[in-house]
């Protein structure tokens, strides 16, 4: 009974799915698990295309990966998902990833609201569908840290760029992985030769559109901790909203 | 026996994989379209993993994609690919891409070379492995234009920017399809909303590495018509070379 409530997707890393250092991209896996997420609900009864019956969307407000390697080419790998969780505003997910011997290689938990696509205000998960999400939930733990709380003190952004075309999600936004790989991309070559991207959290705040100035801070806490706040400047504003906040969590290779 | 020579592969558009359009994304189909020469060519004994063993690697020359529609969400198609011929210096490789009905949606084109990856030199295919490569090839003609000599006048870059973590393959290169989606992000929301990229050609010139200015050169031929040429200034140099020449072709939605 348990197991028809966890969600299982195999998969291998295919050629072009790699980044420079020949591991499984973390993009590519990001984007790997969001759509798992969606697979396992929809199994449930609770994925994008039914909650547009409801008028309403999944939006991800949290994600955290740790991976104690990654796979390389032809490697064949697993996921593993489960609803852990839910809340008045929100619903855990979490995940194990397996290689396929079954040994765990790496976890992952996302935090979601269910909002009103009109109105934009969260939905009481508790009680909605007659309270039938609760059902949903399966008590396996995963051995992971609870996030941390980022705040960035670096007076000036490290990097500014522009959100464009290929930036954007089908909603019109940032899509979520995409501020990692603006995050990542303030990392050069050797040093991602020589770390292996053990852990991130992202927590998102605001949302960023087309157009938009995206200004990233960096503090380095020491050479393997990173805190990266991204925030975003509209259009035609001066000021600057926190758009999400990211840890990352390098170990040498 | 020709249709074993044929490589069938059925896809969905999944959620994440679809442009802000709702569409999927011309990048997303462009990294598929080379994952399947991957795995067709391996079905034949010329995939990536068993060129390595002649110490060479195969190099994407040239690429052109004509779609008459894209799918959407949840929307399956079909990719059939094949060896259509094979010359000295390169092969080529053709696709038909059609939907659940079988109904034709779009055709693509794509040349390689064969290098030594020592060397650099390209490997003469029609004698390669006695001759074998031959017998791979299939004879089945798509309705598709050739595509046109691109030379872009602009005398200053639309746009530059430098190559990051984000933008390389496992190669060490500039992913060849992260050259459209940077080409595709100089148009905005507004453009890319009401036109449909009808049609694309690539061809690739010269290498872009991390940390290389990358200048994009951009003619608007008319509304519909664009030619990019993206130029790379490599790390410690003041002179530009080319890297690739694009094509666009849109047509109203």
């Amino acid at each position: 009974m348990k197991q028809n409530k966890i969600g299982h997707y195999p998969f291998v890393v295919e050629p072009f799915q790699e980044d420079v250092t020949g591991h499984l991209s973390t993009t590519v896996l990001g984007n790997l698990l969001l759509r798992c997420a969606n697979l396992q609900a929809g199994s449930m009864g609770y994925g994008y295309r039914d909650m547009i019956k409801y008028d309403s969307v999944w939006v991800l407000a949290r994600l955290q990966v740790e991976m104690d390697l990654m796979p390389t080419t032809h490697e064949p790998y697993n996921v593993h998902t489960w609803f852990y969780n839910c809340y008045r505003q929100f619903s855990e997910r979490h995940y194990r990833l397996t290689n396929d011997q079954g040994v765990e290689i790496g976890r992952a938990t996302t935090v979601w609201s269910l909002i009103n696509v009109h109105t934009r205000d969260a939905i009481d998960l508790t009680n909605f569908n007659d309270g039938h999400m609760n059902t949903c939930i399966v008590d396996e733990q995963l051995t992971i840290e609870k996030p941390l709380r980022v705040r960035v003190k670096a007076p000036t952004p490290a990097r500014s760029l522009e959100a464009r075309f290929s930036d954007l999600d089908i909603n019109g936004h940032v899509n979520s992985i995409r501020y990692i790989a603006h995050a990542l991309d303030l990392f050069d070559k050797p040093f991602h030769d020589k770390h292996h991207l053990h852990r991130y959290e992202i927590s998102f705040s605001a949302e960023s559109f087309c157009g938009d100035r995206l200004h990233l801070y960096h503090d380095a806490l020491d050479e393997l901790t990173h805190h990266i706040e991204i925030r975003v400047q509209h259009n035609d504003e001066s000021t600057e909203e926190v758009a999400c906040r990211i840890r990352f969590v390098f170990t040498p290779r």
